[in-house]
């Protein structure tokens, strides 16, 4: 491949960045072996680079009624219903990670109504979907479906939120031409590779 | 006004909130007259509390080549998009203040195309309103159309982050169903009363 | 406020105008202590001022199973969904004065959903926004729904009705570039005045 | 065909009818040799009734830079835009006659885009065709548009009200479900059925 | 009607074509008096014009659980929201001889649901329209809907292959301009003239 | 992975298959590795598996102004605005291998205005999309544009009707519930594996 660029706007050099940002990123690249291209396009704002990540953190990372693979599959679903590039390539890899699930994002991306999930999974995902594409009509018959669905209102609030986030990520990712990394593509397709170099 | 809900999910004591949180409230509380119900609502998880408004304030209250007028005038065209009501009547209320113009908001929040804004400020809005509508269709002729309009890049980062912002927070707000408070429906007429008093 | 044309067409002097067209203004004059601006833009095609408000009077001045509140709210909640600037204000103070309630109007507006409105009124409205925007998919099934709240067969064509003749209203405006009167953005916002007031 | 019903409301003795909407009705029976059901339909509210053939007549039968058949063509595609059955096919049976064209009303049904019309009734029915579905765009530069076809603004007028009032009529008849006359559908193919009888 | 063109691409020479596709065309303009210019336009390229009318044969000429009315009305309706002229026009004619019905494919091309045809053909154009607009959200509720009708999964099939066919056969129409024969437009109104000339 | 069911329709067994289907489908098999389920799930139909095959070996095997890996592009892009997953999972392995590039597909699928594709290409998808989606508003701009690219009259013939082939196929794998081979998820992704196993 050859070094496209990651994003329409300025790239700071990692070295010219505040410390904490830098931090944050070479921990991020310790973990990953790369650095993920969103970093370093946020970093061109700082303050707005510090307040994604602490939002993102304290709905992705923590515990909670939504194991980590579903949350990803709401950011899988949404992220491709607003047409965003980046955060459909990146977030499909660490939902086949997450779910240690090789096909499970290319479904959920493409049309999640079709994908190897849950009854319960794919109400999350309707709901996500409305909230994502008209959450003006979002009404208490939609807290019941869910709840019948065995989700608490602390679950539907993540979900919800979750899917705001990525509202606010797919449009900066899409404003910004912001490039998915050349190493996602790949990432946690390793079962099948691994399952064929066993014979 | 009957003491109606402000949302659909638990609303936390101010005493009992977190400290920072706590301040934040009790000083736009002496500022404002009032609590706008959006930091009540949103304390009811205060790492999400915290990074959003760490957002808000990085887009908002900043310095920079968009007046805080023309923020807030890309806030309530975008939530009218978004039918959120709490976003509308209360960034309503704060454009009239900014804008020092009683029926800019009404005008903007219903069709922004035939408000008393500026053929600059319509370009904006144009912007504003595809970043919020169909973002994966933004191009290098969205940009050029902006700079052509003496928009710099980062007036246009700032108008997809804020439009961006408030993709999120509308989808909160609806999710909630956040109440709007009473007050601010009347906030930022007073010029025309003004004027009816002084006879 | 600067004096900004009222319309993208000429506008006839009132002096001008036949007699019983006159006697109309200035009768409206009289009663609202100025001229809204939709009689003098119709006032251009005589015939079609005649017959426009003919009809508007035959279904929101006449008795019957609506009240004028409820009329209104139709009149605001499917003119915004036509992005009519003049209708949503003018009307919207009509409302606000109809229902002695400053809030509901803008809450209509917005999102009708979340108004302090009844069920019945939701209900109401649910079947009137159907028939602005998709009138071929209207069936049996939405007859049973309004007369499950108590609405007669009369009411139902009531609801059609005002929401067909804005239907026609919206569309004039918009083309005429309608501008609402300053008036109309503070009517009816009184009771929240006299209240800070009579402290 | 059997006598299906012609409206879901009640439909009006002719003799039952105020004098001079019983008038109207029997002449328009005397010239069209039947009585088309929309003045059925409308006359169970008579001063509704008054006031939507006044508006009609004012539009439809004055002179004016439009032809007949033009005003015609925009009832007709707009309708088909608002899926209503009763305009389409009775305005498409006016319209083959007043065009002395058996093939163009079908044609402009469907897709006027590719109808047997000059290229400036194109222009006139691409601007009706924005009001009828989205006004609140409506701008200069579709007046410029049009001048340059030599559309006066009065002719502009006349396509918008038009457009306006059928926008008021397809929802009526949509509502009531209207039912077209089987006469309607053979009208004005007859030059065909002429050039076949002359062998 | 003067010699307009049926094709933006060229259009062969009937002596010119493979024997078998002349065979095929003069087999269809023995029957129907006429070529259909689908035939001609389609011979530009002869192998797609083979596997078209295969694909057509094996679906509408076949015996099934569906009529063969039925599945005109199926081409009519979902060529109308593809806004086909050519399938309209060409497939209405047909229908109305299938179906002996001079009415019913002007009422199924404006608005199915008010056509004169049972519930349970409503219930099989309803599920057509989801495969023409939305097939992605078919699921198995449609299945049993259409169960509840008496449609047998065979049938289902032939209501979703008939829509998709016509979904590749409008878009060729369209993009080639394919223009209907003038014969359609008055084909299988006869009964009415019948009746008429049997005084 | 365990055995999910293909297709919501009965699957045939090969040894029962007509033998010239039979033959397809082995020398597929033989080819590829594997047997693709689109072959088992129309060989249900055999009529219609010829029709379908024919037509698109007709269309994407032969030779002409789009190379092979461009028709696959149409297929991808056009598949995804359907929510087909059949075809975007099983076309993008095509579409990797034709492309000798192992990112094109996934962006392609979500984003072909972002993808690693040349201006032309854009010019390309752009059609296709218009016809995949509005195909009646196609008109003789959109033949200029594409002629300005240097695509040839019959070139755009091609855009168009593979984008009308999958029309028809999207529709046919949403509703029989199409499952895409495991195998496709990771084909053409090698080249990347490949690097990797370098070191």
């Amino acid at each position: 491949m050859s070094p496209s660029r990651i994003s329409r706007f300025p790239v700071p050099d990692i070295e010219a960045l505040p410390a904490d940002i830098r931090q944050t990123i070479l921990a991020v690249q310790e973990k990953a072996g790369f650095v993920p291209n969103v970093f370093l396009v946020l970093a061109h704002r700082p303050d707005e680079f510090r307040a994604f990540f602490a939002y993102h953190d304290a709905l992705m990372e923590k515990e909670g009624g939504l194991s980590k693979a579903e949350r990803e599959m709401i950011v899988v679903a949404t992220s491709s219903a607003n047409d965003c590039q980046y955060c459909v390539v990146a977030h499909g890899a660490i939902l086949r990670i997450r779910a240690k699930h090789p096909l499970v994002a290319d479904q959920v991306a493409v049309n999640y109504r079709k994908a190897d999930i849950t009854p319960r999974q794919k109400a999350m995902l309707d709901f996500a979907m409305t909230v994502a594409t008209e959450s003006g009509a979002v009404g208490e018959a939609h807290f019941e479906t869910l709840r019948g669905h065995d989700f608490s209102d602390e679950d539907i609030w993540d979900i919800a939120a979750i899917t705001a986030l990525f509202a606010l990520s797919n449009r900066m990712a899409n404003v910004t031409a912001m490039r998915p990394n050349d190493e996602f593509y790949l990432m946690g397709r390793e079962p099948m590779i691994a399952a064929d170099n066993t014979q």
